[in-house]
């Protein structure tokens, strides 16, 4: 109990940009070195600030209903919506093209609007992220078991 | 470019524990109503805060030699270490048992130190993070596939 006083600060590093299909991360100036190596790898997991959600409103908020199962009164722990206590999301995605010197990741899809602020990158490792027996609740039964080939991206209607 | 100068705030939800093998977070009272339904799930990915990292010197450090790779010159976003802008961790854990009222979260493992606080939780869903064909660099190649049955603990001499 005695850290929930604490406060940490975290900075952007970079931005989302949608342009129709075209998706893309604009990674600040200073943070491009460590883009390095980056498109060795076939995906990317994208830590983003989900600013339309950071008032104290959406921060307090701890249960809901989500819209893929709106009779079921859901933790926000036990799902990915953008409303909880610290507003981070992160979208595993799908890496189309990585140019270090003009610090732009273009990826297939993000389910993050235009202007999202973008705080942390991490290569997804197989043997990190990759589990081979994973289960869900039984009121999601029927969802798929892999991520779509272009990953997750906004709903229609949402961009 | 203009986002460089925004400063998010982010407040601890609970504490990683470790009692030689039994790993589990303690979740800090006010937040327990969003771990409703977190047991339904076999995996949840846990954030936490890299707080032995969170000095000027390592969130200035963009480039490191991986010690699985002491000869390759590595930008940390193409890693996943501790060192980084916004020190966030982030570990796929393996939900052994969840108590809701008393706040607890036993997991099969983590490699996080014993204290480190705890910033956010979401539940492992496949269609998010499960890749089918996810590929790594050359210089990586002959790692594994899937994640170990535990997870990703500390290693040894790190407790």
């Amino acid at each position: 109990m005695e850290k929930t006083q604490d406060v940490y600060h975290i900075r952007p590093i970079g931005t989302v940009r949608r342009n129709g299909d075209d998706v893309c991360l604009e990674i600040d100036e200073p943070f491009r070195p460590a883009m390095r190596e980056l498109g060795g790898f076939s995906h990317v997991m994208v830590f983003w600030w989900a600013d339309r959600f950071a008032d104290e409103e959406h921060r307090t908020t701890l249960q809901m209903n989500p819209p893929y199962a709106e009779d079921h009164l859901t933790g926000v722990f036990a799902s990915r919506s953008p409303v909880r206590p610290n507003p981070l999301g992160m979208t595993t995605c799908k890496v189309v093209d990585v140019d270090e010197a003009e610090g732009v990741i273009r990826v297939a899809d993000i389910d993050a609007f235009d202007g999202t602020p973008v705080v942390d990158l991490k290569a997804y490792f197989p043997v990190c992220d990759r589990v081979q027996t994973a289960h869900i609740p039984k009121w999601l039964v029927g969802w798929p078991e892999w991520m779509p080939e272009d990953g997750i991206g906004l709903q229609p209607g949402e961009a």
